[in-house]
């Protein structure tokens, strides 16, 4: 696994609100689909529904996880909360096949499988892992983000803001 | 605000444990005093303890902060919880005096400050603050992680490995 982060999503309640807050910041991002992208760096910040993340990842918004985290005692609410719909790092790759083989080494590391990879409404291919604390992880082919040489992430031009 | 993360701090239970378990998938970071940096692209990927990270912002670890943060309702406890102690990011500036205008900004755009800044034991000045839904961000001076011209921010040589 390469020691890079393609995109950090901050699970937000409103994300009109979100966007809004960033933006009195000077941040500039694209909206699509009530997802709003801001390029930083080699990498995406990108604001959610923290629901719709969780959702996602096939866990509770901000409960306690009943399934996909090992229960090995060392991690308490706190931990289990992070992976609740809070933040998520995405770490992607160049193919659906490099999905598959990543997330079976994080499950060989001793990590969570919390959402097996799945076709994405996007097109691509993408599944859900944690570490041993709880933090998220989505490994993610999504050819419509496509990766530079160094591994760092440029947002396309998204075109005009859909979905509200 | 230029548009982009410095830092990404994951607290952790157990700082050996993390590390062990992100060298198991092929990262190499150095650790100082119970810290490991992982260079990733522009920015450091940092395990810290999870208690030390919540009582650096003076936050309660994986509580419900009590003081820090605006009550506006829209947050639940799984949005507090970010703040406590899960995942802090990190913005880094060129001085003491951006840090302080910074935060300022922050209280301007209707953020938390959730400590003030103050003088760091690594000769610089941070403050943390949280943006409407609770995500920690530290607003830092480092004058030991400079920055390029382009803000991204490379982990200098940190010596042999101190502090257990």
């Amino acid at each position: 696994m390469d020691q890079r982060v393609s995109l950090i999503t901050l699970g937000v309640a409103d994300v009109e609100r979100a966007r809004d807050f960033y933006a009195a910041l000077g941040w500039h991002g694209q909206t699509v689909e009530q997802t709003v992208f801001f390029q930083a760096g080699g990498l995406a910040v990108v604001l959610w529904s923290r629901a719709a993340l969780a959702a996602d990842a096939g866990l509770p918004d901000a409960g306690v996880p009943d399934h996909g985290l090992p229960d090995d005692g060392a991690r308490d609410d706190g931990a289990r909360a992070v992976a609740a719909g809070g933040v998520a790092l995405a770490h992607n790759v160049r193919s659906a096949r490099e999905v598959d083989a990543l997330v079976a080494d994080w499950a060989g590391a001793g990590g969570a499988v919390v959402r097996e990879p799945v076709r994405t409404v996007y097109g691509g291919y993408a599944g859900y892992v944690a570490d041993p604390d709880g933090h998220l992880w989505e490994i993610a082919y999504n050819p419509g983000f496509p990766l530079a040489d160094d591994g760092s992430l440029t947002v396309p031009d998204l075109g005009p803001p859909t979905g509200g």
